[in-house]
């Protein structure tokens, strides 16, 4: 067994507050016998859940569950959404949040991608340099459909990452994730079928589906463990098509273990339901292991896996992907059908990007931003928010997500915060159904400052 | 009257073969007589109708229509499909095709773009390396969703042009043209309407609608004066959408005169079907003047305007634009839904190539390439193809249309001509019915050659 698979589902316990702050935790030498590895394995263990500030070391005494004050918030509760689909779309809020997007002097904590600053600029400036050099015809010709070679290596190569086996014929390149999504949709659905979700969800996906006349049935989802697999099974019988996003999907951060996606891979293939599998956050890991991804436990070619670098390196370059398993003919004819094409230069610069090792270098320290920002983030909600506020505790990716007391509207919280300059995401964006309506999605795509800090403690006094 | 209108309609004669070989022109003094315009500007007529090759002068004795060899070759009659929508796609053909493009050695006489030597890449990349300097994020962030403020100013700036008021307001970009198209018929149309189009037909327009569902009625069209107004009333009752490509579309070259897009205009609006125009090839005239749009005569807001640069600029960039009218609000909310944003970088490139003036330089050059490029080709194919073959007369764009014999099979020869290392587009790919299987679509795109000429000798003779 693995260290990280060992600190992984004791930070698992942590997190669904199984073990509670002051909690012990057993000793190195009882891990060591528990699991049969070595001492200096149990030690990485610990070492690693430090890092994530879960556990704190007392000096002759051992480790525990950190008494950190955000730690004894309560998490928000598994979600209860309807069982029938209401597709009642929030399309007037979504159009009010969009409009803020970019917009200069408010406190982006909408955002849901990682501000500039996160991203390396001035590494992909020269590779888009390079890449016009490069390309025999500086990325003014149209590409091969599939779309560019070395990026599809290079995303084949990382897929041993997930435990993977992708080949390079295996993916098609798109137009960012979105583009991967509809052409994921297009492919194993038609309108009027019905397209299972986690509920809350990411929004694009919701208006995707109901722009393409797909009923959507919202799943219930553990904040901490994702989709209920029971009730995934309750409703098979009436889904023509599922769409997860197994690893720190948005809002809530959750990362379906590795067992649940392995049990959830096989129901939908025995009931021949296609799974479309938004791997977007993957590379987003709080730990030290990336987490698998459904795709790993596919035989059957039943999952299309969806991803792209936006929201890992470049938003703007709309550079994504999709590995579609035994739908690939069907992909490849919406991506000629559809887009023709890729923008080539940019595709060449990522595919450079990863080329020259560079991403796991970015990743690295977007990664270990990240965490430091959702420690303080979370630190500042446990501080000026009011007590009974509940939080999600993300195991990666870019949200937090934030369960108000249920007198709060924040919808309306929403206008009152604008004229404050934040811009939050309120929790009736992520589903079609009447709920979430006490909830934020807070971005950890925002760099956390001192004015960040006040912006919080501000929206703490909006919210009593 | 402007002498381009006078030389446009005496063009259009000798293309429809009013006009013959060898008949005599009226005098400048009668034209000066018959329009009530200056002896200069009936000369500039003359010069107009010579600078295409369509007149020849003689001394002393007056102008001729031009007894070039191809000006003897009859026009293809006018398109004659089912009046009912067969909906066979061409898809295993259409691969065939498409798999060929950018492969090495060959001469890709199927292809739908200029080739890289027509367009201005050093002067792209230099705009390339200064949008990553000038956008603030350097293309990394989304853009908002309208897309690039500065194109879409320079847009609607050159909409003078065509006879257009376009304001910025009016425009939404989009990544390439077909994305344009897809975001209007996703906006005006649903699963099982029926759509109308011109016959032959961009093979791209066909298989998007059958894609989203819609049934295609092909319309007569006239090589020279594109779809028959007669055709389209008789079955405008059936019909909820149309497309049509009023200006040298492919594969014909045809070019609506003013009139018939006035009426078109008039008699859709009527009827409330909106127009979705793809005005991609409007800026590559062989004449003097920029023809006018559909959307020059809009005043319902009918008309959904697509463009793009992917024949003009930079095919790979993916750079369009649509001018929705009325359904404004519903492609912007596409737009979201679908790309959120597009490749922010290669859109300000081209924003800044047309704000620095660099697009009429580079335009006024492209079309001088692609008329001398068309009267190369179509003497050569005067020259080698067999004495019955028919050939459009493109007033602009990329494309020449070709008729054959009847008894010869285009399907079959795309296979023995790639086996010659020449790659044609066969005409049954630009329809969903069972004709044009005698006839190919050749790229104005590749530079004409020696090496061209003696590939369009080696089709002449396996077409005998």
């Amino acid at each position: 067994m693995l260290y990280a698979d060992i600190s992984n589902s004791i930070a698992r316990q942590i997190r669904e507050q199984v073990l509670k702050p002051g909690d012990r935790l057993p000793s190195v030498r009882l891990l060591c016998q528990e699991h049969g590895i070595s001492m200096n394995t149990a030690k990485r263990v610990f070492i690693e859940l430090e890092a994530q500030s879960l556990i704190e070391s007392k000096p002759q005494s051992g480790y525990f569950v950190s008494q950190l004050p955000y730690q004894r918030l309560p998490l928000p509760e598994v979600s209860k959404p309807s069982p029938i689909s209401q597709d009642n779309e929030p399309e007037a809020l979504i159009s009010r949040v969009y409009a803020t997007r970019g917009k200069p002097g408010l406190t982006h904590l909408s955002m849901g991608a990682p501000s500039t600053e996160m991203l390396p600029l001035a590494k992909l400036n020269k590779e888009i340099i390079q890449a016009t050099r490069r390309l025999s015809s500086s990325g003014t010709a149209y590409e091969e459909v599939p779309g560019n070679e070395d990026l599809r290596r290079m995303i084949a190569a990382r897929s041993l990452s997930w435990g993977g086996k992708l080949k390079e014929s295996d993916i098609i390149t798109t137009t960012g994730g979105i583009n991967a999504l509809f052409f994921c949709m297009m492919a194993v659905s038609k309108p009027g079928d019905t397209i299972a979700m986690e509920s809350p969800c990411y929004p694009g996906s919701l208006q995707l589906a109901r722009s393409l006349g797909l009923k959507v049935l919202e799943l219930p989802t553990h904040p901490v463990t994702g989709v209920e697999i029971d009730a995934l099974k309750k409703v098979i019988k009436k889904i023509d098509v599922c769409l997860l996003v197994p690893n720190f999907n948005t809002p809530l951060g959750s990362c379906m273990p590795d067992e649940h996606k392995k049990e959830v891979v096989a129901l939908l293939a025995k009931h021949g339901i296609p799974l479309i599998e938004d791997d977007i956050y993957g590379d987003l890991y709080f730990g030290t292991q990336r987490p698998k991804c459904c795709k790993t436990f596919d035989e059957a070619g039943n999952v299309l896996l969806c991803s792209s670098f936006s929201k890992t390196i470049a938003p703007g370059y709309r550079v994504g992907w999709v590995a579609p398993g035994r739908y690939r003919e069907k992909v490849l004819k919406l991506k000629l059908v559809h887009m023709l094409s890729s923008p080539a230069l940019v595709h060449e610069a990522i595919a450079s990007f990863l080329r020259n090792g560079r991403y796991d270098n970015h990743l690295r320290k977007l990664r270990a931003t990240l965490l430091q920002n959702y420690l303080h983030y979370i630190d500042a909600i446990a501080s000026w928010f009011p007590a009974d506020t509940k939080v999600s505790r993300p195991q990666g990716g870019l949200a937090i997500w934030v369960e108000c007391n249920k007198k709060v509207n924040t919808t309306e919280l929403f206008e009152t915060a604008l004229k404050n300059k934040i811009s939050i995401a309120p929790g009736r964006m992520f589903t079609l159904q009447d709920q979430f309506e006490n909830c934020i999605r807070l971005s950890l795509g925002v760099l956390f400052s001192e004015k960040v800090d006040q912006k919080l403690k501000l929206l703490g006094k909006l919210l009593t």
